[in-house]
């Protein structure tokens, strides 16, 4: 059985200028391979109604899940609900349902339910929600399109929400052997070594420390005594 | 006159897996911003020689620049190179010029240039090499795409040799206004500001300090007049 795939699609200018370091990537990265999903794609693309529009429907078709960050705030410039409705021709307005949510949230802080925290409740007809435990505007997931916020706090909130209700596969686990060497000294017993295990994924990452060159090898794979063996094997190719 | 417009592809299974944070995604963006260079998208794929040659292709036919970074070391998952010249029809083997930066560098060091190092000399034949101060392994560029390390500082010094040789625009500017109201208050106001000033670019960010919701509104453009008088009308549309 092979595992599901998904995608992720960052969305926001400010990724792209520079001003702010995405955290939601990596973070994902990591849920999803302890969930036994397999992110094989990432798409970072500006606030742009036909680039977020044109990376969804590509994304939707090509893999199981796809993830997205960004744009579903109150400003003007959150466009994401609006582009993921038009990316599949549903009707999107305010919903009952969201508003209900917001209406209570902002009557128990005493603020006002204006018309720019409505937006928050623009949500697509066929979707679902995705539960903002944090800041309460929900996310929602429309055919395999999961839609999350951007802040890190309310996107973990969210991935937390909607996880677990996925099927996942088996978790993709990893041994790291560090070498204190450079990776041009041990590359060819490990290309050897990489085709001998055709089931596990080799790779090798150089680091430097002290101003010494060394590579750590990270065997990864979903069968821990596979995995273990592995690694027994490779630790006796770089003790001799 | 528009910018030259730019993206980007990073490639290694230790992004999309969570195992590395990646850096260089950010590094580039803030570098391009100054240079002028529109970043419009970024892509994450893994060492998958499919994957890596339809993004390639799909970046390099719609945008000005490619910049990749990752893939390009001695082991048996480094296959950008063969995978850049496979996109581009190009022949590519051990060429003698990178050969020769190795042999001098190995020389000095007193390490054997063996086969696996040997491999970060495969460059296509219509390729230009792009030095490397930091390790001598070079990277090259091939039509409009620019092959890169992906160890950041390899990266970096890549970029800083790269960069001075591509015709920029004029550089992005952004002025910040922080405001200690959630972005559903300001939201309204934020919108009409947006549709008064075409020409800039007007982006809001929510943020949490000390428990209180605040954004900061970040206005860019190229001209800094244009930018200062319209800084100066949002700061007297929030003071009132």
């Amino acid at each position: 059985m092979t595992n599901p795939t998904a995608a992720m699609l960052v969305i926001g200018d400010e990724i792209l200028s520079g001003r702010t370091r995405d955290a939601n990537m990596h973070y994902l990265a990591g849920q999803l391979t302890e969930r036994g999903i397999d992110l094989k794609e990432v798409r970072v693309v500006s606030d742009d109604r036909e680039a977020i529009i044109a990376a969804v429907k590509a994304l939707s078709e090509t893999y199981d899940h796809v993830f997205t960050s960004g744009g579903i705030g109150p400003t003007h410039d959150d466009i994401t609900a609006d582009c993921i409705a038009a990316a599949f021709d549903d009707h999107i307005d305010v919903r009952d349902d969201a508003r209900a949510l917001l209406q209570a949230h902002y009557d128990r802080s005493g603020q006002d339910l204006n018309e720019a925290r409505l937006r928050m409740a623009r949500i697509p007809d066929s979707a679902t929600l995705i539960e903002n435990p944090v800041s309460t505007a929900p996310g929602f997931t429309l055919r395999n399109v999961h839609v999350m916020a951007g802040v890190p706090s309310v996107f973990q909130a969210m991935v937390a929400s909607i996880l677990p209700t996925l099927t996942g596969g088996a978790p993709l686990l990893s041994r790291t052997l560090p070498l204190m060497r450079g990776e041009g000294d041990l590359a060819g017993p490990l290309g050897k070594f990489a085709q001998e295990h055709p089931t596990l994924s080799v790779g090798s990452y150089p680091f430097q420390k002290d101003g010494i060159y060394g590579s750590n090898i990270v065997v990864r794979g979903t069968d821990a005594e596979e995995l273990d063996a592995a690694m027994a094997t490779l630790e006796r190719l770089y003790s001799e």
